[in-house]
């Protein structure tokens, strides 16, 4: 029989890989801050719990799935947190984005408890969420990687374990920073073009096939170009992400020039009504702000 | 009958290319600054020419392929150039990567003499070159574009139109300034992910799918975590390019800070011994200095 699994936070991200746990045959019990989040998910069969404790005393697996790096430590370690109702036979799996010396120090915590946690952060936004997609990067004891991996594999595709506690989270940094800049890659080439009168579209469809080309080129510069800036993924979080990575990087002693220019680059974005709210491809709009140009299909 | 092609430049661009041309049934004539790279055409039935003019003089079609700015005005308007032997119905394609705004005063030159110009950078380096795969960025007149298209065809799949003289040149800074970008992308993933003690394999394998991928990191991932630093594209090179993409940006008015960033690692890069004929991977060594580590496999 299949374990029970708990799923603590039901945002954009968690509310629909609980649903795929569901539709891959896992019990599944829930809990989220906004109960009305729950609904849907209690009429595909799921039960509602009250607190990540009782989440916790119920489910075998327990995943953790939100915004920062305080609400997971508020989650696992505060009052009626999951550490709260969690057994020696317990597994947490965080597979929030948070940071990764915190993730050590909350898995020595549990460690300590006789609780084993795993951090496996995921890439692929709310569309891999949906559509069982998810690339996940996990970190801690490989033996209880592989026994939960059948859980992994309801949720996501490309399943990667990284070694010890914390590596999984580091994984998931080293893909924001990486994205900053293939973004702005995009941005430079569209404002360059823009500027100079080029055809954008015709530009695109020049550069996109070969070694300038990226997800965030064929992904985003199509919608920069047609001005939509509906999140895929937030700058608010963006900018969440790359203060991790910064922070990172000062812990480890390592030098991510561009990764900082992106993070300042979206300070300005951030800084317009609700700009934080807009897609990441709003990058754009920093480097429009400088040339005096819009990056539009003409 | 198809038109005689010229071909001024047989680097390791131009004489696969001029290959590729006899392939496909053109009759060539060539000439060359080295004389010894002119044997494996003559061999193949191209014709030798001892300057560009006698390349014009024979030619219906022109095309330059040489290394910079300076080398394509000597080759075209120097003493014995393309423009000393042409006539009214020749047609000169630049096919180096050179300033937009030379490119548009040799082109108004030619056309004060009833020489039409096309610029039309290409992208796909020597292996593109090779397989006939380039792909190919023009710029000019559009009736020339279209007369000389089976020309393209002959040496490159994704052929397009941009606009007027110059743009086939800007487009290309835009590509060059996007993959400079992406490669710089890989490299920061790389660095962060080595000094934390990742392996970097499994690092690419997680993210290269996802929204963090690029042809970059597919391409020039694994050869850095190899420390396999053979130039499929040369950091000189490359500098020559970022050189035009930033002389560019301060003609239009533009900002491109993450261009220029760069620009100015690739210097670190080049002040090594015979760091400018590493291949542009070797971005990732001025990362590696700044953070103490090699990102290499492990």
């Amino acid at each position: 029989m299949k374990p029970i699994v708990g799923v603590v936070g039901l945002g954009i991200m968690g509310q629909p890989m609980a649903r795929n746990l569901l539709k891959a045959g896992y019990p599944v019990i829930a809990c989220n801050r906004t109960r009305s989040r729950m609904a849907c998910l209690t009429d595909m069969g799921a039960e509602a719990a009250c607190s990540p404790a009782e989440v916790a005393r119920k489910a075998e697996i327990i995943i953790t799935m939100v915004s920062d790096t305080p609400d997971v430590k508020q989650v696992i370690l505060g009052e009626e947190g999951v550490a709260a109702g969690a057994c020696e036979q317990s597994v947490v799996i965080d597979m929030s984005t948070i940071s990764p010396s915190t993730t050590r120090e909350i898995s020595r915590i549990l460690a300590d408890r006789g609780i084993a946690m795993l951090d496996a952060p995921v890439s692929g936004g709310e569309k891999g969420a949906i559509e069982g997609t998810l690339s996940i990067m996990a970190g801690g004891p490989e033996e209880v990687f592989r026994r939960c991996l059948p859980v992994f594999q309801a949720m996501g595709k490309n399943i990667v374990y990284m070694g010890e506690s914390g590596s999984g989270q580091i994984a998931k940094l080293c893909n924001q920073a990486a994205c900053s800049l293939t973004i702005l890659s995009v941005a430079e080439a569209l404002i360059l073009g823009a500027r100079a009168g080029l055809d954008l579209e015709a530009l695109l469809k020049a550069i996109s096939g070969g070694a300038a080309g990226s997800w965030s080129m064929s992904n985003l510069g199509p919608k920069i170009i047609d001005g939509n800036f509906a999140p895929g993924f937030m700058v608010d979080l963006h900018q969440k992400d790359l203060r991790l990575v910064l922070q990172a990087a000062g812990e480890f002693g390592v030098s991510l020039p561009g990764t900082a220019l992106v993070h300042q680059l979206f300070n300005a974005v951030q800084r317009r009504c609700d700009g934080g709210r807009l897609g990441n491809q709003a990058l754009i709009l920093a480097l429009e702000d400088l040339a005096g140009v819009e990056a539009r299909r003409r």
